[in-house]
């Protein structure tokens, strides 16, 4: 296996909020909202943005030379087909890359653009060769890699190789890659080519997160990823889910990446498409770190990592205790005790226990009845 | 491999909506949530449902008993502790089965129970033995799994293999897991038990979904799922998901459950619990048929299967082509002209979509806008 444990140090973003992104519904973002955006993806971190291609409307072309124009840490790359016209103009609106891209499945070559694989390989050659002349970095990518021909794929990617890309690109278009089928395809064509291999991967299956991880395990360089996985359909990788993913198997990550930045990046698009941030997102989703049942608060209270596998402060985020309910246990009702200043005998934390439960049976509580009935029993008993 | 394409037929659901799902934040199910909950998730066709422990609080046991009595196709489970009078309870309440846990890792021993392996071991055979004489289904899960020395937890499963279950759990109780490893330690299980094996694996790191599969890929029998995947902190692997994940290798999904119910059972928790349902969520998310640029509306108008994994009928969903943005193309302006009894030449939606795209450059446009275009060209021009 490559780097089975710890693919963190070779990894690459390329941040696609402002392509695939673009696709997603209701997306419209001005030039404004594109640097908007893509300042706040350069201060954390990420080490490509790609826009749409210059070919796709004037506003397209024109945040392009903007952004190029920018002063910014990623390189900038837009998204054309395998099209010389396509590459002249990106080329001219001053980008520091091209991912260049053509359907090699049966469905994309009968009801996409109906071309040959030896048609497809002599497209792709004209476009690298013309980008390499330019000194521009390129990547060339099949699309709907998963429902290709294995032997198709592999002979366009060491066709592309020998042509001289800088990364070829694997592209799970339709979202059916599954974990182990993503890492055999990536580890074989690991051997076949010497260039970076980038991995894009919708979640129409739910398993885009994971597709990226396996191939990074298997040995790619480079994830196509969004803000908030915003996409065509339901969209791609989501940036912070692979962070968790990430980080969770190596947390040299807080080195790489202002991982406090993730929280505001989110609100920020989510606020501009007028989505809401799904409430399980990992890390930055509103019960993230949220902790209810009496075994669980328990243990967390003693020491957190019994039950967080992801520190909240690394994120500039906070856990939460709930003790407003009927799981709720004698340990998390003691901590709510002391935060009040009160310290109370056992019997009488099995007491308020007991009664926090009962009265959660009614119906919906809130931790102003558990501090009452907390208040209560401290109160000095009258004749 | 165990099954590696095909792991739908030996599969059953193990739904925890009512147990893992009441550990989420702002779950209160009553009774009759509970009941009416169960009533759809039957129709769906789940083979199991997990209720939270009796010992939780008198809703608790009264709500088994209440689900005991139900009419039924699902057998009944409890969620205990390895304790025996978690156990007496357990039968008292009726249950078909109990899912018995307890924590094996460092962790879990020392900021959760305190117990050694042998203790653990010891409590899990009396409990099991007790289960057997009543003719209770048993499951004996380790908690934490990921997390704990693979020796130990072998040898604690072989031990409860021995001592009769008729399931081994394996929990990523702080979701860690990933694919790989998920898809290792199953494999590994299965040459070390004879009886059936679970998965419960939390999505702290987003690849709850992708670890289920992987443990069905590699033998297990069993996963745990919930509504939405509501559960602890940002909650468990999601039935839908699941459920989409599956019918991607496997369509013979629609002949083993109800799916066109999913959205529907969705709705319901979404309602009680006062959530959104995630946009990204697949199938039943408002954009995971949404198809919107132009390479991609072309080829779907053709053949939908061409950028469509899963087809929205069997779940009695509906696509939906977006015309009103800049990156729109000129076979979805057609289309969309079709619809509305406009038959115009090639030049013509040459124009029609440059207009499209400048407008949309200008700031959110709706589908009346690309209509009013479309019109507003077909009108005799006027001296």
């Amino acid at each position: 296996m490559h780097n089975r444990n710890a693919p963190v140090q070779d990894f690459h973003f390329i941040d696609s909020t402002l392509r695939e992104g673009e696709q997603f519904r209701g997306t419209h973002f001005t030039i404004d909202d594109k640097k908007e955006i893509a300042r706040l993806l350069d201060r954390f971190g990420v080490e490509y943005m790609e826009l749409s291609t210059p070919v796709a409307s004037p506003q397209s072309a024109e945040a392009v030379r903007a952004l190029a124009d920018m002063p910014r840490g990623f390189k900038l790359l837009t998204h054309i087909r395998a099209d010389m016209d396509d590459a002249k103009l990106a080329v001219d609106c001053g980008v520091d890359g091209a991912d260049v891209y053509i359907g090699t499945s049966n469905y994309m070559r009968e009801y996409s653009h109906g071309k040959s694989l030896e048609q497809v390989i002599e497209m792709g050659q004209r476009v690298v060769e013309y980008l390499n002349e330019q000194n521009i970095e390129t990547r060339f990518s099949t699309e709907d890699t998963f429902r290709s021909n294995f032997a198709d794929v592999m002979t366009v990617y060491r066709a592309m190789d020998l042509a001289g890309v800088d990364r070829v690109g694997v592209a799970d278009t339709v979202g059916i890659a599954d974990p182990l089928s993503t890492y055999n395809l990536i580890s074989n064509l690991r051997d076949v080519v010497n260039c970076d291999i980038e991995f894009h991967g919708h979640n129409d299956s739910g398993c885009a997160v994971a597709n990226a991880f396996c191939a990074l395990q298997a040995g790619a360089t480079h994830i196509d990823t969004t803000v908030l996985g915003i996409g065509e359909r339901n969209g791609i990788t989501p940036m912070g889910t692979l962070i968790a993913r990430l980080y969770t198997c190596d947390k040299s990550l807080v080195e790489k990446y202002d991982l406090p930045l993730l929280g505001e990046i989110e609100d920020l698009v989510a606020r501009k498409l007028g989505i809401v941030i799904p409430f399980n997102t990992p890390i930055t989703g509103e019960v993230a770190f949220h902790h209810k049942a009496g075994v669980h608060t328990k243990a967390v209270l003693q020491n957190p990592t019994t039950y967080e596998a992801i520190d909240p402060d690394d994120f500039g985020m906070s856990r939460f205790i709930d003790v407003a309910h009927r799981l709720v246990g004698r340990n998390a009702i003691r901590n709510r005790a002391l935060t009040l200043g009160l310290e109370l005998p056992e019997d009488m934390l099995r007491l308020v226990t007991t009664q926090v439960k009962a009265l959660a049976d009614l119906g919906p509580i809130t931790i102003r009845d558990v501090d009452d009935i907390l208040y209560e029993l401290m109160q000095p008993v009258e004749d």
